[in-house]
């Protein structure tokens, strides 16, 4: 067991880290990620966080990157379950996670990844689609 | 990081299973899950296991367990991405995991979920409702 499973969801990835992201499993997770989303074009990439419960900036860098990786191939990453002395622990060590949005759970995360991609689809098709109010997939 | 995350997915509740399921850890999964779908009125329990190379016939009873206690309360159990060996495995075990469904990946997993919700919601309504055709949800 020494890889982080990347689940596939339609357009989005789903990773859940439960284990403590010592080096060389984080730069795989990156690695991977990045690959996945290239080669399945999806949108979106969902990190479930909740299990974790001790953040070092080496995760905290780990998680930016991914990031900005993925919004380098048009995939927005968001960030979910975050326990609140994570959130503390990051902001004091000056990791604010630029580049990520942060959801409570997988569930908001995923409404606001669909809202996201949703938009861009209305950007590129154009205000006056008829499918602008089309929200149930 | 002693618990198994459990992710609500809508009707669903995702587990990805990423570290070994030793005695303590395989136990609170069973009870944590069983009171998330007694809590959250869950229809489905998808168990992620493509991380599990290895598996004995503890994690394989669990499992089982799950799948049975689930459906007391009307939630039914997917365990998608199993390893060829760790089919081997079980089946060599003597442990077909009864009462569990399997699916290739979580979409397929997913989408066996909501076929079966489905039609338990059509014999409930009676065959000739209208939005017997209407899978896109």
């Amino acid at each position: 067991m020494d890889k982080i499973p990347i689940l596939r969801m339609g357009q989005f990835l789903l990773v859940t880290i439960q284990v403590d992201l010592y080096d060389r499993l984080a730069l795989d997770l990156e690695a991977d990620l990045v690959k996945m989303v290239s080669k399945t074009g999806a949108r979106g990439i969902l990190i479930d966080i909740s299990a974790v419960s001790i953040v070092d900036s080496f995760m905290g860098r780990i998680i930016g990157n991914i990031g900005v990786m993925s919004k380098l191939l048009d995939a927005e990453t968001v960030v979910v379950g975050m326990q609140p002395a994570v959130a503390i622990t990051l902001v004091e060590l000056g990791l604010p996670l630029k580049g990520v949005y942060t959801a409570l759970n997988v569930e908001k995360g995923m409404d606001l990844l669909k809202n996201k991609i949703q938009l861009d689809e209305e950007e590129e098709i154009g205000p006056d689609d008829d499918n602008s109010n089309d929200l149930t997939e």
